[in-house]
């Protein structure tokens, strides 16, 4: 049930700027990347059934969020500036104990909206109602990883009861064969999962070859109520459940020390960034890039929901990893410009297993283009510097998802309908959690 | 010589939303606020030379940017991610010794086309060839308290070549007699201005009755370099020098102690916050709010030069604020949103003497307006948050000056060749620095 966005068959972008060179790029009617070059328009244009102008626009990978609970959207602005523990109990989880399928697929609409407005071509998605998030993300044509979030709280009862969630959940999603929606499992945490949980999704993750999607050491109390009931850091216990895995996307990853960085890297594991909730909640420690780098870990960056953020702009979100990691680790040549767009990019691409993120010929074309006469981008010292230091999605003209045009020159098919339908959604939301009080 | 953006004479600006309310603002051909309410403008419809039709956008007062150095909008992207001597002095330093009058002109020009693109209007200056650089800022409209970088490092002859600079300066901004733009006394800081010239600048200044705007303990080297050779910590220098006045606007304040900040706050100093600047050259201790609000300081808001922001948007400078503090302090409720919108507007406006940053009858018409339907501002369950956490500074769609409309529609008139003229000055700038070498 995909949308029509402007239209179907193989795909010409004329005249873009790629690694200092002008380009031309076909694509070809399964969205695959056919050829990049120079003479590639003058060649191919009877082919293309549809042609972009890109008037020297530069062109990038499309960027990957590999970390955020879409639908939260709805809750965006609803509590700020609160202890966290309050911020949760008193506002977040009662409200969204009032969530219903229909509030998650207006809420994932809108995700995917500003996400495409951003530059964002995938993503991966932890939350609940997650058929209805799946519809939503097939309607708006980006690619995403999704998972149902599975929380036992220790009882064998909900262990059950979530095991079969899940199992529902991945079949469903197995069965719209859609190239661009693939399921993961979702256990939340250490703290909110059982190991018995634990063991399952990773044993079921396993038989059916799908991710594994997990927060992971986000504040210092999960690590030492860790330390304090089992004897072990977070890390070793997940290893112990079967949880680190190449499949796997561990998210915040704030309080790991160096070992545990380590064993991230010899499993394999990819750890998202995410340093705007990561500051906004305060957790007092920024997640320790140099470590994981040392030690050959995948990073990738992720917005987290919009409830702890507020935004899901890619975009700003490289310039406060790029600049946290700097200030919280006093170096000020940590996580420069260039891996921060690869953050964005290429690792959080691979890690969800959606392509290398490279603008050749085979892959699949993900592409953004962005603004070369944005005041952002002037003057032309450094464009990936602009990119990531002084644009944000704003500057993002196109938005291309393997050869689907999801938006053109800053028009996104429907989005009328989506901001009023979510803005409604999120209203109703918000009086019926009020009026449970 | 100020340019005639759309026209002049009284102004209505109808159907905003301000606090709560839909309301009409009428702005006198003075470009002061004249009346401001729900039947203005059916009763002063025959008044207005001018009508913008505002369809329900938020009427937010306009954002001043309280400390930046303007024309290094030039270096965008030059020089990135470098530890800070090396940056400085094999990068910075040298380009700039190259900079002419045209280039400041024109990197003042792309500067305030940034500003005024993401609803800034008024800002604290400090550069070289500040009579350039006001040339730029009368042309484009906006407000500017501008100040020549007095640098004598304790050379006697310096001193003497930099007050006859200032003077120089001083003079010729007065003699514009243009309310949009003043003069005030720059001495750079304690490591690079000897304390007679300190006492000369704070001289200076009180006779005159001008500003003083200087950086202070950006830098633990700073402070400990200033124990090290006088025995007190900088802010005690200062204040030995009378440089600490209700005039005085102190740039970044990262490594303030707690009596440092109570005696700002007695001497009626406003300090001027710059967490993006700060991050990005690592300064390794973020400026301690929590105590200068104790203390009942004004604390406003900057961005710093494009050398080591690279932007201008003080939208993103407010989540980079407030998200900052919450970090580095390690409290979640430190600088909510209403006080991060309180340093970009009002502190900031007072800090530089253009007003209370009030939308309100005898105030100077400085408005923006920002789009309500923008994704950014979806759902509308708050506002402020939404401004200071989600949105960036393209939700703005008209920005106003003292009742000149500087942008409408997100058009600035003139835009096209500013961009491609700071363009040519920046990359023939680079080569000049290129062929020196």
């Amino acid at each position: 049930m995909e949308h029509e966005l402007p239209g179907k068959g193989a795909l010409l972008v004329r005249d873009v700027r790629l690694g200092g060179e002008r380009v031309d790029i076909l694509v070809d009617d399964r969205g695959m990347i056919a050829a990049v070059g120079r003479d590639v328009g003058r060649t191919a244009r009877g082919e293309a059934d549809r042609v972009i102008e890109g008037g020297g626009a530069v062109a990038l990978p499309g960027l990957v969020n590999t970390h955020t609970h879409a639908a939260m959207t709805l809750l965006r602005g609803y509590a700020e500036d609160m202890p966290l523990q309050e911020w949760l109990s008193e506002k977040v989880w009662p409200i969204e104990a009032h969530l219903t399928g229909e509030d998650v697929y207006w809420g994932t609409k809108l995700a995917c909206l500003e996400m495409i407005r951003s530059g964002t071509v995938a993503f991966s998605d932890m939350y609940f109602f997650m058929q209805d998030a799946a519809r939503a993300v097939a309607e708006m044509g980006l690619c995403a990883l999704l998972s149902y979030g599975f929380i036992d709280l220790c009882s064998e009862e909900k262990r059950e009861a979530e095991c079969r969630n899940t199992e529902t959940f991945v079949r469903s999603i197995l069965e719209l064969h859609n190239p661009r929606i693939k399921p993961a499992v979702g256990p939340h945490a250490i703290y909110t999962v059982s190991q018995e949980g634990l063991r399952w999704c990773a044993e079921y993750a396993e038989s059916h070859g799908i991710g594994i999607h997990i927060h992971v050491s986000e504040t210092e109390k999960e690590v030492k109520d860790a330390v304090a009931q089992w004897g072990r850091r977070p890390v070793t216990i997940l290893d112990e459940c079967g949880i680190l895995t190449p499949r796997t996307v561990a998210a915040h990853g704030c309080w790991l020390d160096r070992d545990e960085c380590t064993l991230l890297a010899h499993r394999g594991v990819t750890v998202a960034h995410n340093p705007v909730s990561n500051m906004k909640l305060a957790t007092g420690r920024a997640m320790p890039y140099h470590w994981l780098k040392e030690a050959g870990a995948l990073v990738s960056l992720g917005t987290d929901g919009c409830a702890s953020n507020n935004s899901l702009d890619l975009f700003t979100e490289m310039k406060f990893a790029a600049l946290l990691q700097k200030f919280a680790w006093n170096s000020p040549t940590l996580l420069p410009a260039e891996e921060a767009l690869a953050m964005a990019t290429s690792a959080g691409s691979r890690a969800l297993g959606f392509g290398n993120s490279r603008i050749a010929p085979g892959e699949p074309a993900d592409i953004v283009l962005v603004d070369p006469h944005a005041v952002c981008n002037t003057p032309a010292h450094n464009t990936t510097s602009n990119i990531v230091y002084s644009c944000t999605g704003s500057v993002v003209q196109t938005t291309i998802c393997h050869g689907s045009v999801l938006m053109h020159n800053r028009v996104v098919p429907g989005e009328e309908e989506i901001l009023r339908e979510a803005a409604r959604a999120a209203e109703t939301l918000a009086e019926r959690a009020r009026e449970d009080k």
